[in-house]
């Protein structure tokens, strides 16, 4: 983090509405070290944001039985029993709140370079919201939404679809697509550290995240090259493609169109159902019913997490290439 | 790259056939440092492959009109100029052929651990493969085989369509699924590092990949959370999940189950058709006809690659956990 | 940080006595997350210690004139005015608790594999500690100590030099001397990484460090290559060296005899007498008469936190090498 | 590496004369990527120096017995017998001849800044080189001198304490000291990357060096706090230090002075007189008569080395704090 931001007026984002956990969690927070007078200094921020709201009761029963398509197994395989069962412990979305308060500082600092970047809900359970138009405007408008879809028709379906899922005890998925306007050109590496290749390696620590593809993604493998290759243009002295299927990058690095990419984001695992699974002390067959207030599909908290890991790896990505004195409008001569 | 790996019968794999490249690359290589009575010492490996099939008439034209859907363009954003831009320079997927030596001697070493990994076609321009069955069985089906497919008739019409496309100037994409066995249960890390990001991020260097999803990927944004949550059992006193949804993969750490994911590779860029594109030298519209020879698919040669990267990542992260040591058959106390 | 230790008996490390600073910290600590149930889980484990005793008027006159050997002026040059300049802002050796802190935890992990390591004054302003004997013991006996000197002769020396310099309005500096027993054979890099490298790239984070030396150190150049080259014997089946003028390391490796080195800790840079300076907010010539509470030696405080960091950065070596479960007690097959 | 920079000429060197070793080593190279035009591409630059003179046979009987001051034992405990024992394998001096290579081009890279280095023989067996003066002339003076000592005569002692130290079988050590003139103040990081712990981290791969310090260093730990601080002043509208006890660097931060430090190089290890040592074999005591062709002193030698070094440290950082493109005279926006 470099110095100078404006930190004092942080606010985190964080949705609400029928869908979401009945859950309160207060989401107030301390800046326990790096800002003075108002601005980031230099030295590491830290955030805390305690954790108000946990009611031990509603997981009583549930760490000694794995939730099937949870991390309970697993931890217990990493870390041998050490882990902290409660609530999924370091595995719970909650955690991602932490990467929402860094993205916060983060997002401003590449908005005054010029780079906007928002992410919708591309589409959740087949209901697809409808493509962006004018990318700048649909970025402004997804920010300033609660339910980030652009179709507003397509919005009450996805949320009808999801609290159908909930009444049946069930949950539900889908996609993020996320668009990002005014990257140079030349950002990102060939080899190793293809801009690819870090942002699909950040944003797979967003719990729930299965799939990452950049542009046209799965759906450039049925084509023709004649169809994909996105031809390039001298548009009024600015250099564009016609099309954009490569998602703004080639051969790793930013060609200046916008970078664009899809997430797919798994359905909630934490269904009300009954679910065969094995109980962590004996390591027999059990069968497990989840207890306690879940969201039928976290997709919409989710899109924030996702702008946020975004901002965080392309201000990386930047300081690298232009010095970490560049956000605070230095020059090096 | 830890010390003792047999290191002298060093084979490395290229493919043949008519829908590869009629160029001729030798692909003999030097082993310039690294191994001393046809063991590795520890000491860097280094492995020269050198290019001797340079036909740099062939590019003569090239270089000045930028290949839509390759790097040119953003390399000359990137480098300023200076890129060596003959043939695709350092972005040509010849430069793959290192990844594929290192991996001809990371790929033994995780082979004595157990752990066996393979790549087939799933589809090509929709064509599709079946699925892995008996997956042990069809790793080794798939590394004995030239076209990495695992049902024959869907191999031929695959090879079919590729030739299709090469008579009509055109090219096709696809995608790559791979199978893991063998991994223990405990590997990768919650957030950050988690095994998806890690193997993401390394295998979106190589060419051409715009997508990588894991378990049911995309499809797992489209259904319930009671189809995919992949229920626990104990079979026998080991762990697995039913199904494999997740793709051996829960909050980041493996679950015993195999490690499964898939590649969308696209259509080679380089096609014959004639091209809008512009002119690197004045940045006006130009339009491109490439010549020379090309490949109407690269899928076939993009398998080998895509292993060699797997089992690079592999290596990296089980040495992390069990240390450097431990692929020597050293044990710490 | 892996799992499994015991972290909730933790005890900060602090020095006290007539040579100290009168400021009181009260150094308790909050462990705000990865602790359960009395060991640490494999979450990062956050211990805040606040910031009890600022005394701002202390330093209100401070930060415009810039102290002299501190860096008061080189972190104005480097984050461009935002700094936070009251009491040295990060760069106050105040921060070095959070790596005690951290040595707290990993010091016994250490201390269970067979490892132990402690620091002595081995000499303050030239008056000289005795050279380690039975270093294993004398290792217990300076862990036991507030004051590190073996030779309690020396000891009452160097308080005296110490508390002279107080009066005098002047600070004293000297020299850290560290040993580390048990250490495995064969830890280390010999390109880069190598245990000097990185031992020293860590030390160099604690402030008021100048020089990092190891074996015998700059007395290496005086002499000649018969006098230090540590010939090598087979005692009763243990392979040690007669001599130990390389500290424990050949060629950035372990050789399995004690790891020993120096640290030059300069004169505590905050002094009474006036000093020439610079106004920070005008760049003007100005005169700096520091006042508030200062110690006129801190490296009787510094030889905790090389004990710490030394530590660190052992185990984080040592983990590399036999895996991170190695320190749980874990075998990998 | 930065792309642009000038590589068609590039020039080795070497030192010659009585002192070094007869083996002729051509130090020829071949750049077998990342050149093009005569320039550096940006692609990875791969330098190969053949190793042309290796007289197996005069170390027929040496790996046999560990040679003591030397890696031999300690690389068969890392390497388990793998290594590449013949000459002392990558622990050779040789090998830097590859950093040597690397700080040909990044060094003209710095100079294009305004950013010089040298470094002179301080000592060679407690002999004296005078001090630095006229520091920016003086580092032209030693950039143009075969044998790097500023005052002429005590380059002839130090050249005859090297030939008598040979006649009797054995080798001399000194101290080297670096001077970096020109980087501007505020680049390094006050914690765990201070602008020493880079450079020592680094350093430490040099073969023979076992003391790094900044500044006067070790002497500062003998005398007072109001002898070192370094007084501050505006001289002309520079801010410049009346002293440079510190070396040029404050909390890990350069303050515009220029920046010193010394190495401690240890006698060459190689010596003809018989030593006591074991067999690597048997791990039984045996005495070791080393034979061939050694320098009783690697200082002069290794003096290239650590400019090198120093070299591509400061440009790794500079680069960091200013972007990879500030090398290439780019400007961010």
């Amino acid at each position: 983090m470099d110095e100078g931001f404006s930190a004092s007026q942080l606010t985190l984002r964080r949705p609400a509405g029928k869908i979401s956990t009945a859950r309160v969690e207060a989401d107030e927070f301390i800046i326990a070290s790096g800002v003075f007078n108002g601005k980031t200094t230099g030295t590491p921020l830290c955030i805390l944001i305690p954790n108000t709201a946990q009611h031990s009761t509603d997981y009583e029963n549930a760490p000694r039985i794995a939730r099937p398509g949870h991390a309970d197994y697993t931890a217990q395989c990493k870390y041998h029993g050490y882990e902290d069962f409660r609530g999924g412990g370091h595995f719970s979305g909650r955690i991602t709140a932490a990467l929402v308060a860094a993205g916060a500082v983060v997002i401003p600092a590449l908005r005054a370079k010029g780079i906007k970047l928002g992410t919708h809900i591309a589409s959740l359970h087949r209901i697809e919201d409808r493509a962006f138009g004018d990318i700048a405007a649909d970025i402004d408008t997804l920010n300033s939404s609660a339910f980030a879809v652009l179709d507003s028709e397509a919005a009450e379906q996805m949320k009808k679809a999801a609290e159908e899922a909930a009444e049946a005890g069930d949950s539900v998925g889908g996609v993020l697509e996320t668009a990002v306007t005014g990257l140079p050109a030349g950002v990102g590496e060939p080899w190793f550290d293809t801009l690819e290749g870090v942002l699909s390696h950040a944003l797979y620590s967003i719990p729930a995240i299965k799939g990452v593809q950049f542009g046209a993604g799965f759906d450039l493998a049925d084509g023709f090259g004649s169809e994909f290759n996105d031809p390039l243009r001298n548009e009024d002295g600015r250099i564009i493609t016609l099309t954009n299927n490569n998602g703004g990058i080639n051969g790793g690095i930013t060609n200046g169109m916008p970078v664009m990419f899809r997430c797919a984001v798994k359905p909630t695992p934490s269904i009300y159902s009954e679910q065969k699974s094995i109980d962590l002390k004996t390591l027999e067959n059990a069968d497990l019913q989840i207890k306690g207030r879940h969201d039928p599909s976290i997709i919409h908290r989710a899109r924030v997490v996702v702008d946020s890991m975004t901002a965080l790896v392309l201000y990386d990505v930047l300081s690298g290439r232009y010095g970490t004195d560049w956000f605070c409008g230095r020059s090096a001569d």
